[in-house]
């Protein structure tokens, strides 16, 4: 029987966000609900536990954010952790950088990385036969402690929205163990949710990366299928990191390559918190 | 018998984005069906033919976005046009600048102004009874072509996106004819569109206006309720325009008064324009 088309949502704060097409598969994993559906528009995209991940069309609005601000503003990258992930954007694009020699990406739920390179090819791509990638079905918290320190250059923290089994990578402590495993001129680069749908996480995550780093900056951009459209990626480090400049051979090459990112709108990019989240982290301040 | 809660989406290219909550009004003007929703996150919202116009949420996102830079570049701006504009929030904007002596505001659909005053007081606010504020049911295409050489300081177009009867809104003819009763140093501010869902469309009003005027430059910001998320607003001017610092004695006051806007973010903002659009403007004008 040909599949039919009908509407998947994402809900949020009396807000609903859907695509319409044919459901290409639909299972639970030992952690989530995974949903690939084909759109006309977005392409082929993912969902888990009821939340839009990724979409072919828009993936680069979130990957992109992620990856080149970080590596394209410090010198050594050869060793770099990608925590979640499973959907390879965050690899393909890191592996853009010729001075990369090992990712390790570690990643809960095999069963995200099986149906992303069964589905999701487009996003991997030859990412998936990069010998420089390395998978690891393991827990992003158990793996940072477990890793010696001064160990990785750059951090990815690539998770979804805080729930029951991710809420960890967005604690105090776990913050402080990535600090511990990178190098002193190290990078952490993670998803900091959106201003306006998760305005409180967000703050938290700014003002807990603000205490633990001497460096840390936010970068706010647009991901279509996240909701509200509005997102942020902060980035931490234990010494002063210039952002504004891009700081590798390969910068003007990835520019080229790149749909949504490029160094001019990175630097707009870390100007744009909106003025009531400024206001709600100054009043703060002064308290 | 009390209102039951119902979804009302906006439907673009084969996604959705729908509120949840108690239809206040829906009715049909002689222009086209308006729908007023009261959402228990997004506040009251308003739907014009199937499209969201504004919530009592995010309307600043908006409608900071397309005063502001305008306003607060330019020292003469004692007179001014909005076109559009009917549920009053940028007229809202405009009046916190006590150098305004005068706003024409044309609106085609005077029961979007009868339903905003009503529903949606929250955005119009006082501006509805500065005396300011001159209201003019008309059409502002019809308005331009009357009104004399060298008029007005500022010019916005706050109006929906291309349809049967706002298409000319977005002609070459039409923006000549803007720049024909705009001031020497008067700025033509006009929403832009979405880079994302209407590409095309976007593309055009950049390429036109930078035909028509000596300087014209575009900012990208969010707006959560409209599609895709992002949205832009262009700034055209006939002679070289100063976006980068406020140039008015007010500033300060406003940055403070704005949930959204500051300087900084507009900077960011400027800087914004996704790569691949770049691209695609930049190899046009090699062709």
């Amino acid at each position: 029987m040909p599949k039919v088309k009908t509407w998947i949502d994402e809900y949020n704060k009396g807000s609903r966000f859907g695509l319409d097409g044919k459901v290409l598969i639909r299972k639970n994993s030992k952690y989530q609900e995974i949903i690939v559906i084909e759109n006309d528009y977005y392409g082929k995209a993912l969902m888990l536990d009821g939340c839009w991940m990724t979409s072919l069309k828009d993936e680069k609005y979130y990957h992109e954010c992620l990856v080149h601000p970080a590596l394209s503003s410090i010198d050594e990258k050869s060793n770099v952790l990608i925590i979640g992930g499973g959907d390879g954007g965050t690899a393909r694009e890191c592996l853009k950088y010729s001075e990369i020699a090992k990712i390790d990406l570690v990643e809960i739920d095999e069963e995200v990385i099986k149906v992303s390179k069964k589905y999701l090819q487009e996003i991997g791509r030859e990412a998936w036969n990069d010998r420089r990638l390395k998978i690891h079905i393991n827990d992003g918290v158990k793996w940072v402690e477990k890793t010696k320190d001064n160990f990785y250059d750059v951090i990815f923290i690539d998770c979804s929205d805080p729930s029951e089994f991710s809420n960890l990578l967005f604690s105090n402590s776990f913050y402080k163990e990535c600090k511990r495993i990178l190098t002193t001129k190290g990078i952490l680069a993670t998803q900091s949710e959106s201003p306006e749908s998760f305005k409180n996480i967000h703050i938290d995550i700014l003002k807990t990366l603000k205490k633990i780093f001497r460096f840390s900056k936010t970068m706010y951009s647009f991901v279509p299928i996240y909701p509200s459209g509005i997102w942020s990626w902060t980035f931490s480090c234990k010494e002063e990191l210039y952002l504004t400049k891009p700081n590798c051979k390969d910068a003007l090459r990835i520019e080229k390559s790149c749909d949504i990112w490029n160094i001019n709108f990175q630097n707009g990019a870390f100007k744009m918190m909106p003025n009531k989240i400024l206001k709600e982290l100054n009043s703060e301040n002064e308290q």
